[in-house]
């Protein structure tokens, strides 16, 4: 056999998936090594989701081999795992400044290339935008009919839309591939039913080679026979699921199942791919990939490298941050709450290290349960303990818990039941962007009727927060940000009012949570133009348990309050706290000629960058509030 | 054998569960009889959900037969079909007032009954309900261990929550009961993979008893060899449905399966669910039952029959109501928008009649989708196909809506797609009560960033309304309420801006969508005290496109509109169009002196009662409005 010559190419001078039709697989193989060091070496400069891109390098260059984007059209579930598609799309040139202000996104974003079809962020979405997508092709006339392909992993195939999308398969006549990227753990272990049905499926030793052998004996049984039906009847348990299930579950919804693949074995994924090209109908692939593939610390511990800040790209060594996280400081408070109270329980959708609970789970097995990414059946799960006596802590992000709005309004605020979410990475978010800043929360819960909503303004007061919620028996949300906790020593303890922290001739400032050190930065940039600043914590943002709040339950005082009101929230300002606050005082005809200003996010979807940029470029640090309140004062 | 003397009950004199106790099958079977004439003539006269609950009366029977409420928890899905659990648990004397003011629910309600464990009204959620009181229940030392039984119907079963609650049951060590409660169809003929699935077990005919045959073969195999694994791995479509598909694909999540029973028959059912009582792990008992069963009409029309107004008990012919319905003019008009432009497509979830659609379907029966109970999928379904060059109208009543909340979001407004919302339901709907009340599509609409908002103030603007929506390339959401449309030849077309309808020196009223006929009566009696009112038609509520509103948009003038503004909405307060509208002024320092009222309805899930009697009760009608001005003025 002749020696044939292998052609290196150079990653950053990809510029279409064009530059990779040639390559043979050999080459394609190389060209994966050298995208895995690529990655390794730029996100450990900038942080981002390493893990789930290694694992996915043989499967994006099939695509990109075997498909003809941007007329196929390829979808990414979720999205963080696109980072191999942006550069063989042109776009490797961009990775220095990934995910940051003005930089390349983590996710696809369809302004970003045409080869980003759909935006996505949140998960399980991929199929039902395919088969929207699909249904469109067959029903227009243009000649340009491309494949429709969902790329999604096992943990997005338990969420809610991803189930309707496969039920919804045999109904649309119309073709999709959808691909299974099955790395064994959505961000963390992911959970239920079809989990353990992949499960039992990846460990089947040998099994593509056993699934060969008895394709070749099956093809000699002429007859499916009276007899045989017998047997099918009882086939138990371990048989089943070996060697049915693969299919089965699938076909039942009307899909052609193919595979399992090995996902990081380029020779099989184009094997698979080709065979999903020339179906007539619409088929799902099945990949078995490795998280974290080709860089060792990231194999070992995948979970840390999910979504992951810089690093030594050596030793795979994080950079510490400094102080505990409001996620760490929830994890160690309410596991200290659940020593003393044995109806205490921890629900999260498939963040449980992510949320803090990582603690609670060792030491209280049985009273943490992680529902997989399943946010609405999560917050219904908690609505029956808490109807059966428990009391549930629900941590989910504030941008995830927007799956679940139904069930927070009809399951637990209608039935009124002690409940208490836990609001992580409230307020905008930083790098992840638009999909994942947490900045619609106030305005979805301070309109639920019975909903108490809360914010703390230390890593301390948060603690006194759930403290304060495990006694309550409505339902309560506690919101809070991403990161490192806040503390401030001069902070009084929460008992459940809020608090002044001082006195002001001239305005006051109401503080919503982790606003806190901006409304000091303002004050002090105030008093030295000589203008005094009152700042009061608003902490009980909405009690559910008061019929209505008065300008009173924010120490309001329609004679002595200063002729300025300042709100501060890390909220998008319609139907945030601002408004709430302006109507309880315009109802009580409390305004007079004073000056409402509220501080929040502007009606438009904030963009990615580094928290700081976007508090400054927006006028919701120190400084803004300061330049806000100079122009009426 | 000696002849028994049937004990016939009289179904009012039913105080609890007990008193079936000791029927026998055959006495339970008359029960059924007399249940079913009982349900049929107060139904006609109240009107309600009579189809279901006449196709469920042997199951109900069957539940509280064998099991023993409340100890054992009885969980309706949805909820609509609890009436023959009403019945049985006392509440029989009640239903000359079932769903009006003051009188018996169509729900289950918690507070109603110690019988009935758990809230429901919108679908899917049972058996995520029911696996959070199990856990519970597993979790304390109570001594009172009783079942937990989700009572499901197949339409339910299409809904995200209810596959993320099956594939949860495998991890969630805890027993639950599942009766799938399989009547062919959901509210119009449900959708998808596993509709087709069970509908190939329902005519496979003489199902059961070949079954039983094959268990008694089976007994006989001994040994689950190496050549059966080879012909498994092939089995064909018709055999696998038939034989195995009943179990495979609920026992691959975990659940085993009983059944299929005839759930209209009473020996059958108790004898399915004597085994799932005997069963010491979850287990699901499909039970195929008729909807409509008994009333020739309803079996014959059961869709007409699902919800129902008053009808004639004899022929089944129901009170026609007066003129077109906001629903119908929605179909007619976006039908007649459908031959202009092919690019136009209807979705629905599970609605298609009543969301008006019915005529569409006939006409372009492959641009009307029918995703089932699946909002948060038609939705991005509806995504997929605009990103593909189509207009999709979605539409769905407002609180089902609300299921698709993060959908609604972050794939149609973070993507800026040509997608219209068609809500149909917004505002009080009255005797389905709480949970189907349209109150809170303003709040959770406004805060969406490029959504634009709208609401006709009559069946001709609605019209008008999805013209100039289908132009627009960015998302609309139009809100309409049920019932018959209201007309007014006095009201301009709809041309993209509101309109001020009449000049008011005194006073300004703000009118959303259908509260003009209120505006107007509050004109009249405000102009007998001698106060000259205006009226500004608020149609545009919200124009996406713009980057921020202004009080001019709302004819606002900051130097000459009059000193007290009223801004009427069928909306709760908080997060409505008042907030939005006073935030505006605010933020302009338009303010002044002026005092803005809000009529909305207040922060709390109102309750049941003809729609009349809730515009009265909380003053949100002409009389209301009036006073609540005079307070001021």
């Amino acid at each position: 056999m002749k020696k044939q010559e292998i052609k290196k190419l150079n990653i950053e001078d990809i510029k279409s998936p064009r530059d990779i039709k040639d390559l043979s697989t050999k080459e394609l193989e190389y060209l994966a090594v050298s995208i895995r060091e690529f990655l390794i070496e730029k996100v450990s400069k900038t942080g981002g989701h390493l893990a789930s891109n290694l694992g996915a390098v043989e499967l994006t260059l099939g695509l990109h081999y075997i498909f003809d984007s941007p007329k196929d059209k390829i979808i990414w579930d979720v999205g963080h795992q696109s980072y191999i598609h942006k550069i063989l799309t042109g776009r490797a040139g961009e990775f220095d400044r990934l995910r940051m202000t003005g930089g390349l996104s983590g996710f696809p974003k369809r302004q970003e290339s045409p080869h980003d079809i759909y935006d996505t962020g949140h998960s399980s979405t991929s199929i039902a935008a395919a088969l929207g997508m699909a249904s469109a092709r067959d029903l227009t006339k243009d000649e340009d009919k491309g494949e429709i392909i969902a790329v999604i992993g096992d943990g997005s195939m338990t969420g809610g839309p991803a189930f309707e999308a496969l039920n919804n398969v045999a109904h649309c006549k119309s073709k999709v591939i959808i691909i299974l990227n099955d790395n064994g753990m959505s961000i963390s272990k992911n959970i239920g039913g079809l989990s353990e049905h992949l499960g039992k499926l990846r460990t089947s030793t040998g099994y593509l080679k056993t699934k060969e052998k008895v394709k070749d004996a099956l093809n000699k049984v002429p007859v499916v026979g009276e007899g045989m039906k017998n047997i099918l009847a009882n086939t138990k348990d371990n048989i089943k699921y070996m060697m049915i299930s693969g299919g089965v579950f699938f076909e039942e919804l009307g899909l052609t199942y193919l595979g399992p693949y090995d996902g990081n074995n380029m020779k099989d994924v184009l094997a698979g791919l080709s065979q999903a090209k020339a179906s007539d109908k619409s088929v799902i692939v099945h990949t078995i990939t490795k998280k974290g593939k080709g860089f060792i610390p990231a194999e070992k511990d995948p979970d840390k490298f999910h979504g992951v800040g810089s690093f030594d790209p050596e030793t795979g060594k994080v950079k510490s941050s400094g102080g505990k996280t409001y996620s760490e400081l929830f994890g160690e408070n309410l596991c200290s709450l659940a020593r003393e109270d044995s109806g205490i329980t921890a629900i999260t959708a498939a963040m449980c290290d992510a949320t803090g609970l990582g603690g609670m789970r060792e030491e209280f097995p049985k009273r943490v349960f992680d529902v997989g990414i399943a946010e609405a059946y999560g917050v219904i799960f908690a609505a029956g303990q808490a109807i059966s006596g428990l009391h549930p802590f629900v941590a989910i992000y504030s941008s995830f818990l927007q799956r679940a709005y139904d069930e927070l309004l009809e399951d637990i605020c209608l039935q009124k039941l002690p409940v208490t979410f836990a609001i992580d990475r409230a307020g905008v978010v930083g790098a992840d962007g638009e999909t994942h800043h947490g900045v619609f929360d106030l305005s979805y819960l301070i309109p639920m009727p019975n909903m108490t909503v809360m914010a703390p303004c230390t890593g301390k007061m948060l603690g006194e927060m759930l403290d304060y919620a495990s006694n309550k028996d409505t339902p309560c949300a506690i919101r809070y940000p991403r990161g490192e906790a806040y503390e401030n020593a001069d902070i009084p303890a929460f008992n459940g009012e809020n608090i002044r922290l001082c006195e002001g001739r001239d305005v006051d400032i109401l503080s919503l949570g982790n606003m806190l050190p901006h409304a000091l930065e303002a004050k002090e940039l105030l008093s030295k133009d000589g203008i005094a600043a009152g700042i009061v914590l608003v902490s009980l943002i909405k009690d559910g348990e008061k019929e209505s709040m008065t300008g009173d339950d924010y120490l309001f005082d329609k004679e002595k309050s200063p002729k300025v009101l300042v709100t501060l929230e890390d909220n998008i300002s319609h139907g945030g706290f601002g408004e709430y606050f302006l109507e309880i005082l315009s109802s009580e005809d409390s305004l007079g000629d004073r000056r409402v200003i509220n501080v929040a996010w502007p009606d438009k979807f904030i963009e990615q960058g580094s928290v700081g940029d976007l508090f400054r470029k927006y006028e919701m640090d120190g400084e803004g509030i300061y330049k806000r309140i100079r122009e009426v004062l």
